[in-house]
């Protein structure tokens, strides 16, 4: 089989510079979504015609096996086609595809191949509530398709028929390039139509076909920013409800976005409102809490993570503890039963088992080993204004509150570090770290009072 | 009356290793909900049925006048039912509830037993818009029940009936008990079905009288998580709609969750995405800005809570201003005109009347006095590493920026604290205190530069 | 033409101690939606009539060309009119409006002024799915209007009419002032009601034309909490919609508030659950991450704002990158290429292009030049206790991590600052500033125990 995906069009109703197929949904650009479904269905032959914003739409979709063919002026969907008909394999059926309608299912298009077979022409159609707009599917008397019949073109009669044309056609590659050579565009727009095939096949002998897909929205397509906000929301409710039927607990499936993958375990429970981006793995009993941001994290076993917590690039352990407000940043590597606190920010650090950062602290670039406690406000001064250091903390150290590790630095094994010290120098294992200081209290001291 | 509750069964559409009976709705075990409805009858014995998980259901739900009674295999309703009949009262008509359907509210009941009265069967019925799959409520031509006809054995005319058995019954227990010893498991599952007692009960001349539920959402059971999740929507525009009316303002009705009771005041408004959990009561006045978590929490009147904050476990004054981002774990007692800002975390500690800590701090296991002062970076060292010590801070101290206290220690009463003071000893009144430090400038110093 | 808006009404329904009018709606009283609405109707005069609360209603929205008017007593719609009549240009039609119904719109508003010409009675109606409850508009069979007929008073052919009366009139004031001082009172609640007028002018044979709004909600008016959260969803759902229509990316328009105005540039786009206030300016290409808050800020091109950002009063200069967590006070003021990361308050502080300030740092009161970096931890310690002082960081600075800056202080040009640092002195340029300190190690410490 080929498949033809059509992607040439601006998208003007969008007001964007992107072109039009390159919008995201649900995190990846419609375009993607197409490919990604016309792959599922292996083609022989995957061409994507692009037009408007071309260079930007290969570069964004580019990969194994899509061949590009340019429709530099966009003349309609027949001539956008034709555009690809050289790359075409003859001896197959063409599917044709669109860059803009983003959600129809590899099944829906399974079932209008099987529909066609190798010698008929097929049509996607869909019974529409409210047709208005859409070209209607006229059959005759024994349930034939013997034309479609557009919008301004038809009749009282006609404007009753609620099974419109989706546009989404597979047909005999040979007949269709013969076809599409003979289209005209005398019509209001100027175009030539993909549309009119179906007159061409019938006039032809060539029986035609259809395939309804299983929910009215699949065909749907993308012309403006609400309806792309529309669609967006069908697939984020698609996806919540394949997760609930996976056996994933959801406070909300209509507070819940995927922007990627979940993989996700037994007794798995996420809060409302949570955003899940990219390849986020979950192991079994994990608790999300609400509010969170996950991106690109693996958690592992009976962890919690609670309220406002954004992870991102981050693997933790099982049976550990994140948030409420963490932020765990890329290379943050959390072992087993870490703990880390509201306001506390984990970049490139490993943590081994049993350590806890609880409060507010900075922690970069380091290497913390097991049962280390990091005190409410320790940072580490990862960056001297040009390079980034390691801090190394072995284990059971204590560092207390506000302590500042400057970088290259390293902790021994077992020492405590007293709140509030600076510390610069590597330290002995078991000893007791700090600054000398005294504490001086001056006597009736008066404090500043309210300026005029 | 008696009440039977059945609860054995395991749920296997909801693909956890939980019992089905406990997946919490708005924060408490399913079974726990149809419990509480059913304690609002005051039933003479409450029995539950037990199997699936028995013992962790025994100790989820067990309390005050429950008796269990075990279902050791899972025969089928009729079947559970039978288990508890050995502790059923005769002399009073029982009752049959389901562990899985949460949400039938204690009116709709009182109905239904008030048809039924202490001789008839009464059958809990719906309308439903779509009925497949349900058993149908077939009448004679006097609009008398004379059987329940379950889906594959209806035919035409029956499939259009839209009123569908619920399964929830009230009987009178000798005839109920007499029923179930008769019946008979002769059918596709192999099951002994409480359904059929309706036609024991035509078949003696028992009349059998219906009522039904106010909401089409009321006898509805949930068997895999997306039914779960729909009823916990349901839960919570209810509970969303009891506030409105009760005069509470919500931002948004659909974004709104509450596990646990609000009492609240007039005039308190709660803004978008909120979640409430335990008990949690807000004065007159008290406004919630939009994505707070709270939890167990007393807020009195006039206080504002900011976005993003999370409290749990605290109680805060008059006139209190908390958050954005603050956040206020358990024994976090604030005084009227308490100021607490973003990035700041109290844990089991008292602030008087109009003490601040605006922003980024830690004031943890602390007695804070009237109009102190805690500067933004203040850390509360209240853990040695093993264990917790007591900061008291007096009234009308002001405690420098990034200052750490060093528990146990006491700030007496106006003392200043300079900014990055460690303060490890007890401070003299009205003192100024500080480590005693020089200011060093190294002239000409270069920084270090890019490695390559 | 005059507006008068009936505002006198007390909403018992509502439960609070705020007069109806003044709840807001998208953060806005009720009444000044309809102020606006009237205002964009160019009125001769605009008579708003206040009596519940009156004072309150008035400071509320007291400004240019709204004379008020008294209605002591609360005794009908028709009532309430007629004290208003003294100020009414007899030349001129008088439109009637609610203070309560917030969302008609001026279209709508302006094609019933246009039915209604000089000489005629005008009745806004809409039809209703369920009109119980509400005033039918009967007509002849010429389909002239010929009275309303309340729901009490209607027979079984009346209440079947779907078409109801708003309440919304426009009629010549002369005529509208001789019926309102013939009103009876005549009826169930003894009240004067401005529906009876349309009777009067059949009567008088002064013709009765209607004209119906666009949409249902348009004339809904708030009766009660619960009324009043749909219409907030109502007007929430309006706003998405034209921000999609004006081609910026929301991804989810059932999670979006508006309660002010935003102007965006294109390609902006906005994730979920984000809440702006006041007047927000975003720049062409500005990305606003999920759970943001945004009040009365401009974001120049290109900036991203990352989730659980918390912006009021702020202006962001181009290419910057905000938050996460990242909270911008009023005075905030950051020029292009600035970066503020995760748990970072800027408060009344301008910093200049290029600076950043990444990790856990109060920035307030403060001039911070271009290319700073300042590090994680860092305070300007702008308060004694009684008064502000500023903090002036020159060029290329670079502040270490957990330094305080006590204000007043100038960090100058190409400084560096040890972390750990307590600056109260002014510093030289270039220089390397450290407190001096010595890092003691005591060997064989041994951390306290567990007390028992």
């Amino acid at each position: 089989m080929n498949i033809v995906i059509l992607a040439a069009g601006m998208g003007k109703r969008m007001r964007s510079a992107l072109p039009k197929v390159l919008h995201p949904l649900a995190g990846k650009p419609l375009l993607s979504h197409v490919i990604a479904t016309a792959r599922s269905l292996a083609p022989g032959k995957l061409i994507v015609v692009v037009g408007h914003g071309a260079d930007q739409v290969r570069t964004a979709v580019a990969g194994d096996g899509i061949v590009f063919a340019d429709q530099t002026q966009q003349l309609g969907t027949g001539h956008a086609v034709q555009q690809a008909a050289a790359q075409l394999d003859d001896d197959v059926p063409t599917l044709v595809l669109y860059g803009d309608v983003p959600l129809t299912r590899a099944d829906t298009l399974r079932d209008l191949l099987a529909q066609a077979g190798s010698d008929k022409l097929g049509v996607l159609t869909v019974e529409m509530v409210d047709p208005t707009g859409y070209g209607r599917i006229e059959r005759d008397v024994a349930g034939n398709v013997v034309r479609i019949v557009e919008q301004k073109d038809a009749n009282e009669a006609q404007r009753g028929i609620r099974e419109i044309n989706t546009g989404i056609i597979v047909a005999p590659t040979r007949r269709l390039k013969g076809w599409l050579s003979g289209l005209k565009n005398q019509n209001a727009q100027g175009e030539y139509y993909l549309t009119d095939v179906v007159e061409c096949a019938v006039a032809d002998g060539v029986p035609v076909v259809t395939a309804q897909p299983a929910h009215e929205w699949e065909p749907t397509g993308v012309n403006s920013k609400a309806q792309l906000s529309e669609l967006e929301r069908v697939y984020q409710r698609n996806a919540a409800y394949a997760l609930l039927d996976a056996g994933v607990t959801l406070a909300d499936a209509n507070r819940f976005d995927v922007r990627g993958e979940i993989v996700a375990g037994t007794d798995v429970s996420i809060d409302v409102n949570c955003v899940f981006e990219g390849k986020v793995t979950l192991g079994n009993g994990v608790s999300i809490g609400p509010n969170c941001v996950i991106r690109d994290t693996t958690i592992a076993d009976g962890t919690r993570i609670e309220a406002f917590s954004h992870l991102d690039g981050a693997v933790v352990g099982a049976q550990a503890h994140v948030g409420p407000y963490a932020r765990l940043r890329p290379g943050a590597d959390l072992a087993d039963d870490v703990h880390i606190g509201n306001f506390v920010e984990v970049k490139n650090a490993t943590l081994a088992r049993g350590s806890k950062a609880n409060h507010l602290a900075y922690v970069g670039d380091s290497t913390v080993g097991a049962r280390v406690n990091i005190g409410a406000g320790t940072i580490t001064c990862n960056y001297d204004g040009a390079n980034k250091h390691r801090t190394v903390i072995e284990d059971d150290v204590f560092i207390g509150s506000d302590t500042q590790l400057v970088a290259p630095v390293r902790v021994r094994r077992g020492t405590t570090i007293a709140a509030g010290t600076t510390v610069w120098k590597d330290t002995p294992e078991d000893a007791l770290v700090l600054n000398d200081k005294t504490q001086v209290a001056k006597a009736g001291y008066v404090r500043p009072r309210k300026q005029k």
